[in-house]
C-alpha cells in the first residue's frame, strides 16, 4: 500500500529528522528510567540479604519501586502533546504490516505497530508519554521470557526432578488442565451474575473464561522456591513445587494459543462444536510435541558438537558463545516453524544440563551458568517491575469487583483442585506419600508471576481481555506479596523441616501429624528406571564423556557401531581412571564436593574420589543409579557451598567465593 | 495524524493477524540466519585456532559467511510478493513518528521506519526478502556497537596506556581530524574529475567528502591486535595502537557528527561559512566533552557504590547486575542528554577498570570481564557477517571505479600524513622513541572496522551516501583481509620482536635497522606524572580500597574530611596487611601472578605479597610508581597465563583453566 501525499515544503525533511531524534531521545529516557529502577531493587535487595530480611523477596520488591514510578508517570508528570494535531481523511482498505507514506516527494515506511480499540485514540493523542513508556506485548514473549524459562530448565535438580517426574508431569499436565477448567467454569459463573445484574460493558464469552484459566494456571513460585533455596527446605518438595511450575507454564502457554485457536466454522463462532474443540486438541498436542521436540534436538546437536569439537574445551568463550547461539537459535527456530519457542527453550535448557553440561569446560560450565543466572536475574526483575508500573500507566484497566473476587475464589478452587485430589491419587501409586503439609505447602506456593502477566498483556485489545488483565495484575500482586511474604511463616507452621542436607537424607520425620517416615533410595518409578537405563547406556555415552562405553551396553553384533560411536575417553574411563588429567575426574572431583558439607577440604573430597571408580560399567543396582544421579546433578554443587541455615548470622559464602576462600588459604599458607 | 480510511469487510482482523503471525515468523527465520553463521564462524575459528592458522582472522571469517549467505540470498532465493499490490492516493502534510491508520473502525498503529530513496519504491514491492534481512542501522549504533566500545574501553592495558597517554592523544585527536581533512580534500579532488568527465550521477558536496574523511579515519585494528596478543609483541606497540583506535573511534563519531551539523544559513547551503564552522567545532567539543563527562561520572558513581556498598561483594550475582546496568545507563543517559552514547561508554568502561574494577569481588572481576568479552564476541562477529550480507542484499550501491580508487589511495594518504609525521613531532618529545619499524607497523594497521561501517550505513538515503557505503563496504574487506591477514608477514619483515615478557622487558633491542635501546622505567611524561600523583593520592583512596589513606596524602587541615572519607580498609592497609582476610592481600595476590609466568606456584606467589606492603603510604618513587602501575592492571593477570609462544604446539592454557588445574593438582596430591 503506497499513500501519494500532498507536497510540502522542503523543510519537512528537516522537521522529520528532528523529531526521530527526539523520539529516539525519549526512548533512552525511558528505558532509563527502567535501568535505574533495576538499580534502585538491587541496592535494596542487597540491604534485605545483608539483613536477612525474608518477607518480601526482590521481584515483590522491584513491583513496589515500579508501582511507585507508575504514580509519579501517571499523576506528577503532564508532558503537552503537540504533535499529534493534524486529522486526515484517506481511503485504505487494508492494513499491511508495511505502509509507504509519500511526503513531498519523499517516501517514508511505517511498520504496523498493532491495533489499537476506538476509544483509545484520545488517549493516545492526550497522552504521548504515558504509552511511551508502553512496551510491545511481544517483547516480554520474545525476549524477557526465553533466558528466564531456559534458566529455568537449565537449573533444574535432576536427580530429585526424575525421581519426581511421574508426579511433576502429573501436576503440570492433568493438574493444569484441570485447574483450567475449574477456574474457566467458576469464572462463567461470575460472567452470567455479572450480565444479570448488567455489570457486563462488553462481550464475555465462555472461551474467554477458559482462557482467563489458562492462563492464571501458569505458577511462578520464584519467591517462595529462593526461600526453600536459602533455608534448604526437602529436596522432593523443592523438586515437586518447582518441576510444577516449570513445566505448567509450557503447558498454559500452549493450552492458551490452543484455546484461541478454537473456532468454529459458521457464524456461530462462540458455541461448542465437536470438531473445532477436537481441532484446538490437536493443536495443543502437535505445538507442544513439536516444541518439545525441536527443544531437545536443538540440545543433542549442541551436545553432539561439544561433545566431537572436544578441543573447543580450550576456547571457553567460543565454548560459551556456541552454547548461548546454540540456545537461543531453539527459541528461534521454533518460532519460525509456527511452534511455541518458549516451551522449546524450556526443553532445550533441560537437554543442555543433561549431556552438553558435562561436555564443557569447567570454566564454560561457570560461564554458562553465570551468564544465564544474571539474564534471568535481569529479565525477572524488569518484568516484575512493569508489572507495578503498568497498573498505573496502562489505560485500559477494567476493574470490576465482582470479576476480580470471582476471579481470586477461582484461583483457590483451581489450586485446590489440582493440588489435592491429585495428590491422593499419587500418593496411592508412590512408595514415599506426599504428606498432607507437603500438599498444603503446595497449595500456599501457588504464586502467579511473569508467564501468566505476558500472557494477559499479549492481547488487551477487546473488553473482555481488558478485564482480565486488570484482574491478573491483582493476583500477581496478592500472591506475590502475601503468599511469597509468608513461605517462612507457613514454612515453620506446617511444620516442614529446614535446614535438611539434599544428599545424606534416607529418612524424613514430618513431626506430630505426620506419621510417614521414608527412604529416598527406593522410590524410583518402573518408567522412569525405564528411560534411566536407556539413558544412561546409551544417550549418555553418545552424548556426553560420561557413562559406560557403548560396547559394553551394546549387543555384541552392534560392536563396530559401539566402537565408531563411544569416544576415548569412555575407554580409559573404564581403565578405571589411571589418567589423571582425563575429564571424568575432574567432573567426578568437583561432583563429590557436593556429597560433602562446607567444610570438607577439597583434599579430602579428592583423595575419596580418587578411590572410587564412579560411572564405570553399566550397574544397574539402586546404589549404582543413585550416584549416577547425584554424579549428572550439577546443581547441587552449588547448593551444597551456599548452605545457609536460618539461625547462621555470618555471610553464605559463595560458590566460587568458597573456592577462592579455600584456594587463598592454601595460597597463604 | 490519524487517517480515516474507507470500511472494509470484518475478515480485515483475521488477515491482519496472519500477517502479523506471518511477518513474526519470517523475523524469526530471518535472525535465525545470523545465528547460524556465527554458530558456522564460531566453530571454523575453533578449527583455525586449533591449527594455529593465523592468516583469517574470525572478523574476516565472519565476512566470508556473510558474503556467501548474501549472495544465496540475493539469487538462489525468490519469494513472490503478494501483499504489496494496492496503491492508494491520500494527504498527508508530515511524516509523523506515529502514524494511526483507521481500517473499517479498527485503529492501526504505524511506527515511522525512515525514509525510502524514489528509485527503491519498486523495489520495496519486488523484494520483501531481502528488504527483511537489513536491518535498522540504528540497531549497530544503539544495541551493536556500545558493548564493543565498552570492552574495549574496560580491556585498556592500564600501564602502557597511560605511559603512552600523550603520544595516543596526539594520534587520535590530531591524527584523526588530519586525515578526515587530507581523505576529504583528495576525494573532493576526485568528485571533482568525476563531474568533469560525467561520471557523477548525482549530488557530491564538500561536506560529503569530509563526511567520508571522518568515517574512514576510524580505524579497528582488532585482526591485528589478536595476533598481537597471541604473539606478544612489544606492549608499547600495542598500546599505542589499541588506545590510538579506540580513542579515534570517539573522534571519528563526534566528528562525522559535527560535519553533517555544518549548516550555513540561508540557500547557500554548501558554501563555506566561518559562523557555520565554528558552530560545528563548537558541537564538536560540547559533545565530545559532555560524552566524556558522562562516562566518567556514571564510573565514578558506581566506583562509590561498590566503594559504599561493600557487603555487595557477598553477591556476585547483584554485584554484576549492578555493573552491567550503571554501564548501560551511561549509554542511555547520553543519548536522552543528546550526547553520543557510544563515546560516553568508551569512558565509562575506562573508569570502570581503573577504580570500579578494584571494589568488586574476585568472582565478579570475573563474571563482568567475561560478560563483556562475550558481548563483545557476539556483537563483532555479527557486524562483520552482516557486513558481508549487505555486500549483495543492500539495493542501492553505488560502485564508481574512480571513487573507489580514489578512495583506497586517500586512505593510505590520510594514514600516512597520520602517523609519520605525527610520530615525528613526537619523538622530538619522547624520550623512548618510536621506531621506524614501529611507525610502518602503525600505518599497515590501520584497518577500518565496525566503527566505519556502522557510521557508513546510518544515513543511505542520497546519492553521494549510496557511493560511500559501497566504497567504504570494499575498504573494509581490502583491510580486514589483506592487511589484517598479512600482520605476521609484516611482523617479521618489520623485524619487530614478539614473545615480549610485557613485565619484564627493561630494554628493547630491535634488530639491525633499529639503534634505540629503551628502559621502560624512566619514560613518563610530565602531565601524566601530575596526573598519576593526583590520581593515586586522592582519587583512587576516595573511590576504591587501595591506595593510601586520605589523611596521609591531604593536608593536615583537611583531616576531618580525609577520615570521613577513608575507608577502614585503607587503615588497615597502612597496618602492613596483618589481617589475612583484608580485600588488599586478595587483589595483591591475584596481581602478583601476572609478574611470574605460567610455571610460578601461588604459594610461592602467596608467600611473596604477604610480605610485601604494596600501596601504603605515598612513594613518589618511579619504582613505586612502576609497582602501582601494575597493580591497576587487571588485564595482564589474563595476559599473563595466557603466554602462546609461535612455535609451541600445546593448546594454549587459559587462565581459569590453569587456575583449575593447579588447584586439581593440589587436590589429587
Amino acid at each position: 500500500v503506497i499513500l501519494y501525499l500532498a507536497e510540502d515544503s522542503a523543510m519537512e525533511n528537516i522537521v522529520t529528522e528532528k523529531k526521530a531524534e527526539e523520539s529516539h531521545r525519549q526512548d533512552s529516557a525511558d528505558l532509563l528510567v527502567f535501568i535505574l529502577l533495576l538499580t534502585l531493587t538491587i541496592l535494596t535487595i542487597w540491604l534485605f540479604k545483608h539483613r536477612r530480611f525474608r518477607f518480601l523477596h526482590e521481584t515483590g520488591l522491584a513491583m513496589i519501586y515500579g508501582l511507585l514510578v507508575g504514580v509519579v508517570l501517571r499523576y506528577a508528570i503532564h508532558v503537552p502533546s503537540d504533535m499529534n494535531n493534524v486529522t486526515l481523511s484517506c481511503n485504505v482498505n487494508a492494513s499491511p504490516a508495511t505502509l509507504l507514506v509519500n511526503v513531498s516527494g519523499k517516501f517514508y515506511e511505517y511498520t504496523l505497530k498493532g491495533e489499537i480499540s476506538a476509544n483509545d485514540v484520545d488517549d493516545i493523542q492526550d497522552n504521548e508519554m504515558l504509552r511511551k513508556v508502553t512496551f510491545d506485548p511481544e517483547v516480554f514473549f520474545n525476549i524477557l521470557l526465553p533466558p528466564i524459562i531456559f534458566h529455568a530448565g537449565y537449573s533444574l535438580k535432576q536427580r530429585h526432578f526424575f525421581r519426581n517426574l511421574g508426579s511433576i508431569l502429573a501436576y503440570a499436565f492433568v493438574g493444569t488442565v484441570v485447574s483450567c477448567f475449574i477456574i474457566g467454569l467458576f469464572m462463567y459463573g461470575c460472567v452470567m451474575l455479572m450480565k444479570q445484574i448488567g455489570h457486563m460493558g462488553g462481550d464475555f464469552f465462555f472461551t474467554d473464561c477458559l482462557f482467563f484459566g489458562a492462563i492464571v494456571s501458569a505458577t511462578d513460585p520464584v519467591t517462595v522456591l529462593a526461600i526453600f533455596n536459602e533455608l534448604q527446605v526437602d529436596a522432593d518438595l523443592y523438586a515437586l513445587l518447582f518441576g510444577e511450575s516449570v513445566l505448567n507454564d509450557a503447558v498454559a502457554v500452549v493450552l492458551s494459543s490452543s484455546i484461541v485457536a478454537y473456532q468454529p466454522e459458521g457464524d456461530n463462532t462462540h458455541t461448542f462444536e465437536a470438531m473445532a474443540m477436537l481441532k484446538s486438541f490437536g493443536i495443543f498436542l502437535g505445538v507442544f510435541s513439536g516444541s518439545f521436540a525441536l527443544g531437545v534436538a536443538t540440545g543433542v546437536v549442541t551436545a553432539l558438537i561439544s561433545f566431537n569439537f572436544t578441543k573447543l574445551r580450550d576456547f571457553p568463550l567460543l565454548e560459551t558463545a556456541l552454547f548461548f547461539l546454540m540456545s537461543w537459535s531453539t527459541f528461534l527456530l521454533a518460532e519460525a516453524c509456527g511452534f511455541t519457542g518458549v516451551v522449546a527453550v524450556l526443553f532445550c535448557g533441560m537437554t543442555q544440563a543433561h549431556y552438553t553440561f558435562n561436555n564443557l569446560s569447567p570454566e564454560s560450565q561457570d560461564r554458562t551458568k553465570q551468564l544465564f543466572e544474571l539474564l534471568n536475574f535481569l529479565a525477572e526483575n524488569f518484568i516484575f517491575s512493569y508489572m507495578g508500573l503498568t497498573l498505573f500507566t496502562f489505560h485500559n484497566h477494567v476493574f470490576n469487583p465482582i470479576f476480580i473476587v470471582g476471579a481470586f475464589l477461582a484461583v483457590f478452587l483451581g489450586r485446590a483442585a489440582n493440588i489435592y485430589p491429585l495428590s491422593f491419587l499419587l500418593n496411592l501409586g508412590r512408595r514415599n506419600k506426599i504428606s498432607s503439609n507437603f500438599q498444603h505447602m503446595m497449595m500456599f506456593a501457588g504464586l502467579r508471576g511473569a508467564m501468566t502477566f505476558a500472557l494477559s498483556i499479549r492481547d488487551t485489545a477487546t473488553y473482555a481481555r481488558q478485564m482480565m488483565f486488570s484482574t491478573t495484575l491483582l493476583v500477581v500482586f496478592f500472591t506475590v506479596w502475601i503468599c511469597g511474604g509468608g513461605t517462612t511463616q507457613m514454612l515453620s507452621c506446617q511444620k516442614i523441616r529446614v535446614g535438611v542436607d539434599t544428599d545424606q537424607e534416607t529418612s524424613v520425620s514430618i513431626g506430630p501429624d505426620g506419621v510417614e517416615r521414608r527412604s529416598t533410595k527406593h522410590e524410583s518409578a518402573w518408567f522412569f528406571r525405564i528411560w534411566y537405563n536407556f539413558d544412561h547406556n546409551y544417550l549418555k555415552p553418545i552424548l556426553t564423556h560420561s557413562g559406560p562405553p557403548l560396547n559394553a551396553t551394546l549387543p555384541a553384533c552392534c560392536g563396530p557401531l559401539a566402537r565408531c560411536l563411544t569416544s576415548p575417553q569412555a575407554y580409559e574411563n573404564e581403565e578405571q581412571l589411571k589418567d589423571s588429567d582425563s575429564d571424568l575426574i575432574l567432573n567426578d572431583g568437583d561432583i563429590t564436593l557436593s556429597y560433602g558439607d562446607v567444610t570438607v577440604s577439597t583434599d579430602a573430597a579428592g583423595a575419596h574420589t580418587s578411590g572410587t571408580p564412579v560411572g564405570g560399567v553399566a550397574v544397574n543396582s539402586d546404589e549404582a543409579l543413585d550416584r549416577e544421579l547425584a554424579f549428572g546433578d550439577h546443581e547441587l554443587v552449588i547448593r551444597g557451598t551456599r548452605l545457609v541455615l536460618p539461625m547462621d548470622d555470618s555471610e553464605p559464602p559463595l560458590p566460587l567465593d568458597s573456592h577462592r576462600h579455600r584456594h587463598k588459604n592454601e595460597t597463604m599458607s
